[in-house]
Order: structure tokens, then sequence, then C-alpha cells
């Protein structure tokens, strides 16, 4: 281990509360001059996608998932209490009321502190995403490179 | 790293199996000497509330959300096979016929083993909650305290 | 920390999309030459059942759970998205139409590559399974094992 602090979070999970807390807790390491990797997989992976719908050559399944899936970080419903949408509704009034970031800022403080923001290609493919529908600035590897990143450094979540 | 084993966990869930999962863990690093942190944040925060309501002058959101959530560690669902409070019974039944401990002499054993057990500041703030309904012996931290925690040992969990 | 590079997983979750997150991550490192140990706790469990039937003396909780509970790797349910099974059906063909492993091969490429894979005791024994129906070639332990394997290594991720 060497002198660099390192964070590296795998976010699984698509749900508003943990995706909201993978970042809290990247941008706090980030803050603490660690450097930060989010890798995401599965539907870790929506939190990334732009919001507008992009048009793309697809297949049936492919197109099945990429229209039940949510389209980025506003979309994104509850782990617990979700109550169809109402949930994460409430999440953010209370959010706004006391000041505390959205996803959406939260994701852009990040890349703004050079957390680096990974998509899963083996994900991207099964869900068959193209890299049109991701935001800017973000990359696309697999397990190797997240091994790299965690095996150097000792705060490694799995979200 | 020190001569001191770490171990810090992230406990966001409140399903009454995670929250055993967490305990179980810790008091098992505690018994070989680990210094252990839990660190209650999102749902994982209904662990430490004490059962009894209690007066606190609230807003309307603060109100409804204090409500809604689990009070205290016994009233916690599963996070599978929930089956509208029919598993947690079930699951409290097995345990108690293989002598194994409920959650909250889980709990009790982890302050007697000197596990750190603190509530994330951010979201007693954001559920509207006050230092007076969480349990006593509990610190309130944020992210700073976390990392600080984390990025001196190695077994470092998020649940 | 000792040359030797280690990846530690607590399997907690018995969903196909988590379970096969874990097998992926560990056949990654063990391909990395980490030593790599997948221990399987609660519903992680069910991913070692055996898939056929097996004849056991059992009190009548634990008949429920085995029956409730599903058996071996390829009846597993998704985290998000299961539609009453149609999720991890369409999940299934995807992978099969990108040429991805299923979750039983995973499996089995984790035992070739030397993963050690762990059935929590206290687990095997709160849900009144035998060790017949879980598959062969796999440890039964406890937390101190797990504690054993994890405090050497710095990838440990609760799945």
């Amino acid at each position: 281990m060497g002198e660099q602090k390192k964070t590296t979070i795998i976010l699984f999970s698509g749900d508003y509360d943990k995706v909201m807390a993978a970042y809290i807790i990247a941008n706090g390491a980030a803050a603490y001059d660690h450097e930060v990797t989010i890798f995401h997989t599965f539907w870790g992976l929506n939190a990334l996608r732009k919001d507008e719908p992009i048009q793309a050559d697809k297949g049936f399944i492919e197109k099945m998932f990429a229209k039940m899936m949510p389209r980025g970080a506003n979309k994104l419903g509850l782990s617990k209490m979700n109550y169809a949408g109402f949930g994460p509704k409430m999440i953010k009034d209370v959010m706004k009321k006391h000041n505390a970031m959205p996803l959406p800022d939260l994701i852009d403080m990040a890349k703004e502190q050079d957390v680096k923001l990974v998509a899963c290609q083996m994900t991207v493919d099964l869900f068959g995403l193209t890299h049109e529908e991701i935001m800017e600035g973000v990359e696309f590897a697999g397990v190797a490179a997240y091994l790299a990143d965690a095996e150097n450094g000792n705060v490694n979540l799995f979200i």
C-alpha cells in the first residue's frame, strides 16, 4: 500500500437512496484526498444514463430492457418505502428542505472532484445499451480494471 | 496500517436479517480483538431507535417518516420472505429454538464489547429524528469520521 | 499484509443477479492470482444447495424453510424486475445471446480456480439444512474463519 489512500466502490444497486449513499461516500473520500473510483455495474449503470431517449439500433430484448429501466439518476426508485414513486418524492422534498444535494448534483460534484466513474462494459453489452446512452466523462472497463484499483486500497465497498 | 486490526461497517439497511448479519460480524470481530465501528446510516438508523414513542416538535414530513419507519431493532422486517411480518416471526422462532441471540441482545453484546455505534447525523436530520429518539451510548458523526475509521483498517463492509 | 493478494466476499444475498456479480468478481480475482473466499451466509447459502430434493429428518419450520427457499443457483430470483420469474428468464436469454456464462457454470469455474467456497454453519443450523443438501466441495465454518481470511487482505465485500 503506497501513500495514496484509495476508495473503490462497486455500485451494483440502482436504488436512489443507495446511489446517493455511494456518491456521498465518494465525495467525502475525494474531499479527504482519496483516489476514488465508482465502478457502475448492473442496475447501478442506470445512474449514468442520459435522461433523454437516444436513438439506437437494437434487438427486441435490448429495447425492452432499455424501456423498463430508469433513465438517469433522477428517475431511480427507493430500496425501501418506494410507494410507487411517492417515497423518492418525499426524500427529495426533505432533502431540499435541509439543503441536501439532490443526486444529479452529487454526481456533478464527483466529476468536479475527479472521482473516476466507470461503467461495466459487460453490463452495457448485457443490457444492450450503447456508449451514446451513457453520460459524458465515463470510462468503460471490466473486472480486471476494478481489481487493479481495489487491490491497492482498503476502503472497498459493494453497494 | 498499525498493529490494531479494524472492522468498520456501514449499516445502510434496516432489514432484520441484514442488521443481524452486521451485528454478528461486529461481535465476532470484537471477540477477536478488532476495533469495531458500526456507522448507521439511512434505514440502518432504525435499529438504534428507542422502542417507545418520543414526544418531539416536528414538521409534517418528519412526523410521517417517524411514523412509517420501524421503531427499534425488534420491529424490523426481512429483506426476503417478509410475508407481511410473518417471516421475521419465523426467523425469531427458529433462532430461539437454536438458542441464537435475538437482535436486541446482539446490540447489547456489541455495546458490552465496546463496539463503537455511530448514527449518521445527516440521516438524523433528513428523517427529522431527534437525539432523544436514539438509544443511549450512540455517537453522532458524519462521513469524515467514517473515513477516519475505515482508512486505517481493511475489513470494511457496506451492509 | 503479505505478498498474496486476497479477495474475501460475504455472499448474504440469494438474488440471481447479486450471486452472479459475486462469482464474476471471484473468478476475476482468482484469474489475477488472488486467494479468493466466498463465505455464503443467509440467503446466499441457497446458491450452494443441490437442485434435487434431499430426504432429511426435519422439524416443521425447517421443512417450511427448505420448501420456500430456492434450491440451487438456477432457481434464484432477481433483486429488481423479477416479474414473477420472468426477469431471470430475460437475463438468462440475454446472457446466452451474448455468450455470457450462466450462474451454475460460474460456480463450476470458481471451483476449478480453487476459489474457497464456505457455507456459514450458523445459517445451515438456522435454516435446518443438512450437509447432504449442500453441493460437494464446500467447507462449513463460522465468523472466526471469515475474519481470519478477511483481515489479511483488502478486497473485502459484502454482497
